[in-house]
C-alpha cells in the first residue's frame, strides 16, 4: 500500500487528506482556518503542523499540493496569494521535500480540481476538458490529451477574464464585460445591488431579494441572488440570467476554440439552480458552431476536488 | 534521400510539390486552377493528374494533403468542402493510398499551415502557438507540446467565430459580433459599402476608398480598405481598425485561455499596414491578463506554409 498525502490551501482555509493509492476513501482528513491576519509564514506553519498531525507517525510516498493562487507548476513555486502576503516567490515545493523527504508537487486550484475532475469525478473516461470553477472568481483548468495544459507560462484557463460585453461594466482586471464581472458570486451581489438602488421608484422588482437580507443590501451574496430568483424575484432573475449568459458566451467560444469532449462547472454555480443551467447550456450551444459537439455537466468531487487533484498529482511522483 | 509529395487543395486552386526530407527547396511545384464549375470529381482527376504530373517516374516515400475543408484526420476523410459540392464523407487519405501504394495524411488547411510555420516558419522552437489565416475567412491551427491540436471532433481553431461584440452586426454563421464578421476581407468590403452608403450627406469620407473602384462599390475588397486606410481615408481607417480591434480582443481572449508562446499570423492580414498591427498589438495586450505573456508575429511561409505543413505530414507516417 502507497501511501500518499494531499493538501489544498485555499487562501483562507486548509484542508489536508491521506489514502492509499487506488482507494476512493480518505484514511484521514483534517481542516483548519486561516488566522484573520495570517501571512505566508503562518500559513506554512499551519501547513506543516497539519501535515504532521495527519502524518502521525507514517510517511507518505509523496505529497500533493493545491494551491489557491499563481504557481509554477513546473519549480513548485508559488508566485502569489491574492488573499494573504508573503506568498511572493515561496518555493513551496521545495521547502516540504526538504522537511518531509518526499516528492512534492504543487499546482493552482483550478488546474488540480479539474485533475480531480478528470481521474476521480466527472471527467473519468474523457481526454479533454475545461474545468470550470464558479464561485468568488472564475476560473478554469484544462486537460488536454489526459493531461493539464497549463500554458506555456502557467496561466491557461483564465475564462473568468474572457471579454463577453465590451459594452458592459468594468471588471476589477480593468477591462469591461469579462466572464467574471458578471458570473463570479461577488459581482452578482452587486449587479444586483446597483440595480436595486437604481430602479425607478415605481419600479417594486427585488422584493424577495430585499426581504432576505432585512433591507441590508451589503449583505448579498450570489448564493442569495441564485435563491431569490428560484423564488421567482425579476431583478435577481435579471442578473442570474446575465451571469448565465456571460458564461454560456464564454463557454461557446471556449468550444468553437479548442472543442474540448466536456464542461464540467463547480463551485457555487452547483447551486444556482435549473434556470441558471437551462440559459447557460441554451446561450452556450448557440454561442458555438453547430459542428461542435460538447457537453456541460456539474463536478461531482464538490469541495473535495482540489484534494483528490493533489492526489493525482502525488501519484504521479511515486 | 527520402521523397515527399505534398498537396494543398484551396478550394479553387491546387498546388503541389515534391521535396526530400530535409531539404528546404521544392524539386518540384505546380498549381493548377479549379474550373468554374468543379465537383469532387473534377477536382479528384485534378488532383491525380497534377501527382503524375510532378512525381513522373518516380515515387514518393508518403503523400501530406492540405485540405480547404473540414476534414477528419484520424481517418483522412473529407467532410465537406465549402466551396465545391460532392466531397462530402470522401475518403481522400484511402482513395489515394490504393492509387499511389504510399501512406497518406490529410488534415484541414488551417491546422496544416500552423503545422507548416511550426516546423519550418515562425513557429520554429516554439512548442505552444496558434496559427491564425485572416483571409476570406478567419480560421486558426494549434500546436501544442509541439503537436497539432484539433479537438475532441477537429473542430478546434475556430477563432472566427469567437464572439467578441454581442450587439455587432448578423455573421453568416447566425451570431453576432464574430471575430470574423469585423476581420475578413469580404466583410471588411461590406462593412466599407454600408458604412458610404449610409453616411450622412454632408460627410465626405471614403473618397480615397470611392476612386479606388471607380465608385464601383460592388469592386471593394478587404485588400483595397486597406489601402485606402493606409493613404489616410478616415471611413477606410475606421473599418480597419474595428477589424483590428476584434482580432485583438480575440486574440487577447485566447491567450487568457490558453496562453500559448506565439500568435503567428498569415493570409490577406499581412498585407493590412502598420496601423492594422499596432492596434491589434494594443488591444490584444490590453485584453490579455498583464501576467499573461505572448507574441504576435507574422507568419513567414506566406502562400506555401500549407505545402510545407504537408510535407511535416508526410513525413511524419515515413
Amino acid at each position: 500500500m502507497t501511501l500518499i498525502l494531499a493538501l489544498d490551501f485555499g487562501g483562507t482555509k486548509l484542508a489536508a487528506a491521506t489514502v492509499n493509492i487506488g482507494s476512493r476513501k480518505w484514511l484521514r482528513y483534517e481542516r483548519r482556518l486561516s488566522p484573520a491576519n495570517a501571512n505566508a509564514s503562518t500559513d506554512l506553519e499551519i501547513m506543516r503542523s497539519l501535515i504532521y498531525s495527519l502524518l502521525q507517525d507514517t510517511k507518505p510516498a509523496a505529497i500533493g499540493v493545491s494551491f489557491g493562487g499563481p504557481v509554477d507548476a513546473f519549480t513548485g513555486t508559488v508566485r502569489l496569494s491574492h488573499h494573504v502576503a508573503g506568498w511572493e516567490n515561496i518555493p513551496l515545493k521545495g521547502l516540504l521535500e526538504d522537511e518531509f523527504g518526499v516528492p512534492v508537487g504543487v499546482d493552482n486550484d483550478a488546474n488540480v480540481a479539474a485533475l480531480g475532475e478528470h481521474r476521480f469525478g466527472a471527467g473519468q473516461g474523457y481526454d479533454s476538458l475545461f474545468y470550470i470553477t464558479v464561485s468568488t472568481g472564475v476560473g478554469g483548468g484544462w486537460i488536454l490529451n489526459s493531461n493539464p495544459w497549463r500554458g506555456a507560462g502557467g496561466m491557461a484557463g483564465e475564462i473568468g477574464h474572457i471579454v463577453v460585453d465590451p459594452a458592459g461594466p468594468v471588471c476589477l482586471c480593468g477591462k469591461r464585460g469579462c466572464v467574471e464581472r458578471f458570473a463570479s458570486g461577488p459581482y452578482m451581489a452587486q449587479n444586483a445591488r446597483e440595480l436595486l438602488e437604481t430602479q425607478l421608484p415605481k419600479r417594486q422588482r427585488g422584493e424577495v431579494l430585499r426581504s432576505l437580507v432585512g433591507d441590508n443590501l451589503n449583505l448579498f451574496t450570489g448564493q442569495l441572488v441564485s435563491e431569490a430568483a428560484v423564488a421567482g424575484d425579476d431583478l435577481a432573475k435579471e442578473v442570474l440570467h446575465k451571469a448565465a449568459w456571460a458564461l454560456g458566451v464564454g463557454i461557446g467560444n471556449v468550444a468553437n476554440l479548442m472543442n474540448p469532449q466536456r464542461f464540467v462547472l463547480g463551485g457555487g454555480v452547483m447551486k444556482a439552480g435549473a434556470d441558471f443551467w437551462q440559459v447557460m447550456q441554451l446561450v452556450a450551444r448557440e454561442t458555438a458552431l453547430p459542428e461542435v459537439d460538447f457537453e456541460i455537466v456539474p463536478a461531482v468531487l464538490g469541495d473535495d476536488a482540489p484534494l483528490w487533484g493533489a492526489v493525482a498529482i502525488a501519484s504521479m511522483l511515486v
